[in-house]
């Protein structure tokens, strides 16, 4: 069976979470602490399943180990084709690549613990690292937005979701977790609804994960 | 003809301008002046291409406007399927494509101009801010050096470029840019080696490109 190496609070992991449940696909979740003791995803034991140290990584049936939450979603797409995250246009898949990667290379990376940690050690308060936090999310979520006022669908880019909701959604409740105002982004919040009605994505949030010990 | 709205010394658009020559796809470039001006990128012409205020920015023949590096590339690659820059199996595309995010999510957004500026902003020295970039080049590196360790290909992932050497490459430029070393990656500059003789690769080096007036 296919195992997701996963943190309940990882954005991420999130992602491949929620990808595994529209698709239906079978799965074992194994948690990763990012935190305890320093820190499980620098521990030899998972650095010799993904050497970035960072989650999720998934084992696929045949036992080839794929990282990054992206490229672990295109292969569920190429190899599960039913419930496609991508619409069928060329066109129409670049765009919904692009508000995927939007949020993963222009919000999230900045965001991310590790970085937060960094900075941290430099001695920037609390009120530093929110502001940090808020912009990089405000920036994205601004132009997203924008984005998406021109849509004619229910979700992100089609009628369905796709990897762009997927992404979507995970950033929203980080963004929450972290009290980013979202008065000024009604189409996020109306996507990110629409999303919380379903099943998939409810059963892949933070909330509803294993914790680990 | 297809247009790239790119900027000389951008990593993301260096990508894009590598993959439109190693399909060899007729395009012409317009430059997206970056610092001229505080940065032509965030003036309404370009930001009703792009909201974002990124480059670079892709213009079908059809008139579509494809934002993102990465989603970029997907679509070259769907439309013009010729000189494949993912592999042919699902997992070996799934570990290009794992590649290729490793620095587009974990190493470069954490580099890119605007943080850098912010950084600076914040009073940050000099030698603060070369800490932090080298930082996030030596993490991402590391990990991807030790992947490369086990190929037995030329290139990062099979025996042609693929988007991992894409944004490699880009990245490499980047980091010698920033003086960072690269003693410690042997593979890694092998295959930076390997791909800075074609001629693909070259066209597309920022040394090679119009900077606007």
């Amino acid at each position: 069976m296919i195992t997701l190496y996963s943190y309940w609070r990882s954005t991420a992991a999130y992602r491949v979470r929620i990808a595994l449940n529209l698709k239906d696909i079978k799965h074992r979740i194994v948690p990763v602490d990012l935190i305890k003791d320093g820190g499980e995803q620098h521990q030899a034991a998972y650095r010799e399943i993904n050497p970035h140290g960072l989650v999720p990584a998934l084992v696929t049936e045949a036992g080839e180990v794929l990282t990054q939450s992206l490229a672990i979603i295109e292969y569920l797409e190429e190899v599960h084709p039913d419930n496609p995250l991508l619409p069928e246009e060329p066109a129409a898949r670049a765009q919904a690549r692009a508000m995927a990667l939007s949020i993963a290379c222009d919000v999230h990376p900045l965001n991310n613990l590790r970085v937060l940690q960094y900075l941290r050690a430099q001695d920037w308060s609390d009120a530093q690292v929110d502001d940090w936090y808020q912009r990089w999310v405000r920036l994205g979520f601004t132009a997203l937005e924008q984005q998406l006022d021109a849509r004619e669908c229910k979700y992100a880019c089609c009628d369905h979701p796709t990897v762009a909701d997927v992404c979507l959604v995970a950033q929203v409740y980080n963004a929450r977790r972290f009290n980013v105002p979202l008065d000024a982004f009604p189409n996020i919040r109306e996507i990110d609804g629409h999303c919380a009605g379903l099943s998939a994505f409810d059963r892949a949030s933070p909330d509803n994960q294993p914790r680990g010990d």
